[in-house]
């Protein structure tokens, strides 16, 4: 067989091995925005994709790499769906609000099964002893919050942008479990309205 | 032996009995601050508090009713901490600012020792299954939102309380968050902060 052949089947093989562990991690990121990082074990994710355990460990070695990567992996879709639309803007206000109204809107349309998959694990780990994932979790949501600070940072008036970002991101959150727990989306309009009102208001 | 001298032996027996339960729920609001009511299993527990678990299931027939029980033990710590104190002053500013201000240094000074039990259980339970203790999790959660338009309704100015109550939840829980995850105190300023400014403004 001329070597180019052997290339496009090993190329072949591993476009496949990618896509399934896409759909691996897909599902993880639903179950984990559910029960958790923690909730979410080998033997759980096997049943809800129909794998056994020991062709899922052909893709992850442990429960810690598999919660590694499904964070990673829940990031890239939140990247895709909340992070890089609004950059059609150019910094500032319109950007601003380009990007709390699809933050919003992906956790009112639960884009993860559990609504906003980072919240459940910021409040899964807040109090967690410390480790690997931990660490992950720590890191993205610090990732998260300069973001936000750095879009705030391009609004008129020299606003106190730390103030804003904190405030901005309570407003979401909030109306994310509130959200998952009461059921009623009214409180997506309610931190809409605080925020544009704080956002009006500057400083 | 005198029926009274009996009977006293039998108050004794159950003041023990009480003790002892108030004892375990009290170890266990603290795990379940932590590691929530679904991490909080009755072997964890009993492996906590130095008892068997034959031991533990005299007081709890169920994980179940471990976790309600937990969950109103926890409740009548918040109400002593948290809802009480400020009574002494009448409805109104001075009541609300003494409420907003117990709340977030109870969240400050670990009185769970995981932060916040409620803001916890809350993100937990949010999007699993309906059930027993997802119920009373709703009911406790709505009793505080509750409350805290109650207190709100008694500002002058007739104030939006349903709208404010959201912001003003949201701002202390996200800094319990944010205390818990990053370890920066000075959250607890800028949630103080942030309320402030809201109730000055009204509406």
């Amino acid at each position: 067989m001329p070597p180019e052949v052997e290339t496009e089947r090993e190329d072949g093989r591993r476009t496949r091995g990618r896509r399934t562990r896409a759909s691996i991690l897909d599902t993880a990121a639903d179950l984990a925005s559910v029960d958790g990082l923690e909730g979410l074990t080998i033997g759980r994710l096997a049943a809800a994709i129909g794998m056994s355990k020991s062709g899922l460990f052909a893709h992850f070695g442990s429960k810690e790499e598999l919660q590694v990567a499904t964070y990673f992996h829940a990031r890239e879709r939140f990247l895709a769906e909340v992070i890089l639309p609004p950059r059609e803007y150019e910094p500032g206000r319109e950007r601003v609000d380009a990007l709390v109204e699809g933050w919003l809107r992906y956790m009112r349309t639960d884009v993860f099964r559990g609504g906003c998959f980072f919240s459940e694990v910021r409040t899964e780990f807040g109090s967690r002893e410390d480790g690997p994932v931990r660490q992950v979790v720590v890191k993205g949501t610090r990732r998260w919050l300069d973001l936000l600070a750095r879009e705030l940072s391009a609004l008129p008036g020299d606003p106190e942008v730390d103030q804003l970002a904190f405030e901005i991101d309570a407003l979401g959150t909030a109306a994310n479990y509130r959200f998952q727990l009461l059921g009623d989306p009214a409180v997506f309009d309610q931190a809409a309205a605080a925020i544009a009102a704080r956002l009006d208001a500057g400083g």
